[in-house]
């Protein structure tokens, strides 16, 4: 059998049963993009601004919404407006990682109330498996989907050894719900050899630490280019932040926009490279 | 030289350079408690109400502040008083999981502005240094303190192999803001034995999952006794959730404090049987 990444991004729509990772692939087939922007900024006139900006060019739109300043609730209809307007799903960037009982209520509950707008959101696999029971007991009856971080790309990151086998054997255990991961490379290989029952299996890989004119910041954060991580590595989604919008309170839409149709242009290329697309 | 747990909180809060740590062991010794209540409640009166009947006997009140549904800044402003009235530190309980710019912003921004008000907060160690890096930048002029977790309690938790001294060496490397654990035992041991330069550190160890009444709920967290945590494994705070103020919506100050005393007692107890006063 074709493996998921050799594989349009269509062809795996039709057969994806989780309905948020359905809709994924559909938006990025249809819209012929898989660049999702990561809209990490404090004010929301901003965040909205970038985001009105870049919708036309994105499949998702990655957020922080715990660092944002001035939100309320008319912040999370505005995005949802723009999601709608734009044809993006929502990618909540919350790295859920606590015990069954409090991701559970930090996911429906507080005041941001994550399950009731983000398509899609994220997990640390080192709770072990209750951190996925308590988020699919709210995300499952919304039709939501889990991407697992099964590593990171910051310096000296202890996803190491085992850990990745083990968020990949989590994400196992969750099909209905556990879409993909956070990730440098595909997970198919990962703990895979003796099995037989993982043929069907199809997990986003969505990768972060994107970048075509940095290799790093001053916190230990390492880039890739588009190239790098989707026709190498074989990822699905890269994940630019500052790259495409650039430095706090300089927001210009023109040279925003020129950024993201440049990444979106990166990162397609490199996909029809890999599935042998002309 | 004695190690940490068999000195008392006194002798240790004199020697303790961090100011959070030196505060919350003074306020151990001055109130005889190493109780920490975790306050996991969604409504503000109900937190609130919790923590007025629980402050005189803890030393430390844990919070997730974001599954408060009806949040607003008075309630930060409340929380404060009752610290001051009480004689309690706060500790939000928000298990940061990013890498450093992202958790900088996190710690210091958006609606909750943690680094204002919380006196202690806690990190996963997974991003590797950088994500105390980024909160130091923000805690260390506010003299906070920072907690990393070195172990989880819930079953299955990816704490495993290396992780535990990975995330002890990335708490070696920042002493003037990592004060301590969330763990299951004393970490003095791990990877000292070639080291010199350790015989003066300190780290304070806190535990969850602890309980009188209960081996554990459906979602995997386990729970043991203080003396087992407090006495046996050496751990200085013990975090009690629900054993003290019960289930939701069922608040009643008087039972509440009757819990809180007993807990208050038991981990007293236990410390000073392991510290040998009579």
């Amino acid at each position: 059998m074709t493996p998921p990444h050799l594989q349009t991004y269509a062809q795996r729509a039709q057969k994806h049963t989780n309905p948020a990772a359905k809709l994924l692939l559909e938006t990025m087939e249809r819209k012929q993009t898989n660049l999702s922007v990561s809209v990490d900024v404090t004010k929301a006139q901003e965040f909205l601004a970038i985001i009105d900006a870049v919708g036309p060019f994105v499949c998702l739109i990655k957020t922080h919404i715990d660092i944002i300043e001035d939100f309320d609730n008319s912040l999370i209809n505005r995005l949802q407006e723009l999601s709608t307007q734009h044809d993006f799903l929502i990618f909540e960037d919350r790295k859920f990682a606590d015990i069954g009982n409090t991701v559970a209520l930090q996911y429906s509950s507080g005041v941001y109330k994550i399950a009731s707008w983000a398509h899609i959101t994220n997990a640390h696999a080192v709770p072990g498996p209750s951190i996925v029971t308590g988020l699919a007991s709210i995300g499952v009856p919304l039709q939501r989907g889990l991407i697992l971080l099964a590593e990171m790309s910051s310096k000296g990151a202890l996803t190491t050894g085992s850990y990745v086998e083990d968020a990949v054997r989590m994400a196992r255990a969750r099909r209905d719900f556990v879409v993909g991961f956070i990730a440098q490379h595909r997970m198919e290989g990962i703990d895979a050899l003796e099995r037989t029952d993982v043929a069907d299996e199809d997990f986003l890989v969505l990768a972060p630490g994107v970048g075509l004119d940095s290799k790093g910041d001053a916190m230990g954060q390492q880039y890739r280019t588009p190239e790098e991580v989707v026709l190498n590595c074989g990822c699905d989604v890269i994940i630019v932040g500052r790259g495409i919008f650039g430095k706090s309170g300089e927001f210009n839409a023109e040279s925003v926009q020129v950024q993201a149709k440049r990444y979106q242009s990166a990162g397609w290329d490199a996909y029809k490279k890999r599935v042998s697309l002309p």
